[in-house]
């Protein structure tokens, strides 16, 4: 999502698949110097490649659904009934080019600054790992997952569902962190992290930095993780070291983070102050539109997707609550007419983990609409409609999520 | 496990260690005969094979210890500190050749014989993902494991700690088959589960049959699993069908299992018979002695294991119950003189599943036996010692598990 927030621009702008016009609005450096600092070239949908790039080559490709070398999402039927997603089918969403890959050889030496607590200092990954661990199962999912069922054609990447996955993160409290540091200076509200990434010269800084703010409230349960399910985290996913935000959409949880302050304001940083806002359609991005925080309620069908036979079917999806548990998820094989309670299939997790649910459903012949919706335990549930907004953030309306399945 | 109690012997005999003595205890077919039927050819341990054999060549060479082409611990370092053991480090104990790989092209498509039931019938792997599903976390643990702390040289597979894993599996609950079928027929006491491989002629099959049973309690938690870790159920691991029955040793877990009976006796395959008999150092096997059905209680120390730095020092391991909830782990760094409660870390996964967890400890510099004891919630806890027995199963001193660490 990063980078498409410091190339916003309107729907109808006739730049959205020209190469060149996008690179000038990158600014005076020039349309070669632009590819080169996105990493890529833009490319046609039938020009998609078909070959992870080098980064993910680890990646399952399968399991994939490759738009471009930094965007790559998690095939709907790849998604399985696991309550943990497999790094190698999970999505992948680079902004900004890595550092080098020579970072994570030696992952202990990486640097952290800490700020705006009343004893900042600058900690190894080495440090961290002796301050304290946990282990916190979240799902990590990009805010426009869902973009592609908005109809005004949301620019940025065609996420369908896949732009998600349930991941286990291990690392150090925040909290503990910056108790041992005296805690927070007074006054401040938010925790600003800034990714590592070398940034390109003769580039305003602020046009093109990930720096993300959260309200301060996420220091009870954010994380410096190291571990990605049980392996050290990979260059791909942001480490040595990536701030976790649990149930907090994806680009709040910065990658190769090498500062985190607390501030009393929002970082100016354009991702921040006028990306990842929701707005109506063909309004710019500005502060004081909502930010992309917390996560909402959600859940999609992940099986049957196409065909059936008739009689009984197990269906099966993943439901999650963001920063709050689930209460239940309700499955419609008649389009939403009629529901029943599916069950939840496997350990619970913990409230900002997914829950796969299954339902056993007698299907006749013919097409079904197979939806699903999610309700937590403080009453949230899916609309069934989108919330139409310029940028296709934080869709979670059922009806678009469904699937149609042809049973014979 | 299998192979070993098939080739029960004293702990005394010559033929240990000697592969035509061996080959010979297993009938008049031959040599060469039974060289092929084990699959490999038994090494002496200057011999040990470097890379992994080709049905387990998927596997994560660098997290194994090869003890022969059907006998690989995971590694202590590789254990890791997460709730579920990725596939690819798990332990492999494989005992008959496996039917052939192609059984896994059309999983759907293998059929398991259900009987003594009211309404015996063979269903498809197909038929059974109808019938009910559900996902446990579970250990599976070779009744070997351990077996290399003792003394009197236990034959088998010189397992330390890694023939052990938590594994999250996906089948059907067995009971609601075996309701579907009409319950168990009258006076049942066991469930004997076949395995599936294809038995070599000229040997008597009861000798080499993997046929295990355990008493009907399991059913109320044992399942048909056609997926472990979320991906369809590898070859090497038993698929396409495995009968898993949560918190007993691994020898119950019945692999490429293609028949289920509920039985008035035991079954009187050697693996059962005389097999997985807890006895006295020296006793032959027999229908009398302790079965290895449901796993002790034990944990062990993952990190560190050999050297570290004085100071703050974070202590990693694994701990389980069996078929019994944890309620704490203890620690010490003092080879057991003094101890202290250990955190778990990661969420719980149920009563089957182990726990990670850790200790942050003080350490000076020298020599330290850093030591760790499991306690159920019945009040179980591990012993100091060893239950010396023949075939040294079931080891769970938490002792001889320790790990020895020189600080600088």
């Amino acid at each position: 999502m990063k980078q498409e927030s410091a190339l916003m621009r309107g729907p109808n702008d006739p730049g959205l698949q020209n190469p060149s016009r996008r690179t000038l609005l990158l600014g005076s450096a020039g349309a070669m110097a632009a590819v080169s600092v996105l990493g890529f070239t833009p490319l046609a949908k039938a020009d998609e490649p078909k070959s992870l790039p080098d980064y993910a080559a680890w990646k399952e490709r399968n399991a994939l659904i490759v738009h471009s070398a930094n965007t790559m999402e998690t095939q709907r039927g790849a998604i399985g009934n696991g309550v943990i997603t497999s790094s190698d089918r999970l999505f992948v969403r680079n902004n900004l080019p890595a550092p080098p890959a020579s970072v994570t050889d030696n992952p202990d030496a990486w640097e952290v600054r800490m700020e705006g607590v009343k004893n900042p200092r600058t900690l190894t990954v080495g440090d961290l790992k002796q301050m304290g661990v946990t282990t916190v199962a979240s799902v990590l999912q990009c805010s426009g997952n869902g973009r592609a069922f908005f109809p005004h054609g949301a620019s940025g990447t065609q996420w369908s569902v896949g732009a998600a996955g349930c991941i286990m993160w291990t690392g150090v409290p925040l909290k503990d962190v910056v108790e041992a540091l005296g805690g927070p200076v007074d006054g401040t509200r938010y925790i600003t992290s800034t990714g590592g990434e070398t940034l390109p010269d003769g580039l305003d800084p602020k046009t093109i930095i990930v720096e993300r703010s959260v309200p301060t409230r996420a220091m009870e349960t954010a994380l410096l993780a190291w571990e990605m399910n049980d392996e050290p985290l990979t260059h791909t996913h942001g480490g040595p070291l990536r701030m976790v935000v649990p149930g907090y959409y994806g680009v709040n949880n910065v990658k190769y983070v090498k500062n985190v302050a607390f501030t009393e304001n929002q970082t100016d940083a354009k991702i921040q102050a006028s990306g990842y806002r929701v707005r109506d359609v063909g309004v710019k991005g500005a502060p004081d539109q909502p930010s992309m925080w917390e996560m909402n309620v959600k859940s999609w069908v992940t099986s049957p997707l196409e065909s059936g036979q008739s009689g009984r079917n197990m269906i099966y999806g993943v439901a999650f609550g963001g920063t709050v548990p689930l209460e239940k998820v309700d499955v419609s094989v008649d389009g939403g007419k009629t529901w029943k309670q599916a069950r939840f299939l496997g350990p619970d997790l913990g409230p900002y983990a997914w829950r796969p649910f299954v339902l056993a459903a007698d299907l006749a012949a013919g097409e079904h609409r197979i939806v699903s919706r999610a309700t937590d335990v403080q009453g949230n549930t899916q609309p069934e409609g989108r919330i139409e907004n310029e940028r296709g953030y934080g869709h979670n309306g059922w009806s678009d999520h469904g699937v149609t399945v042809a049973i014979s």
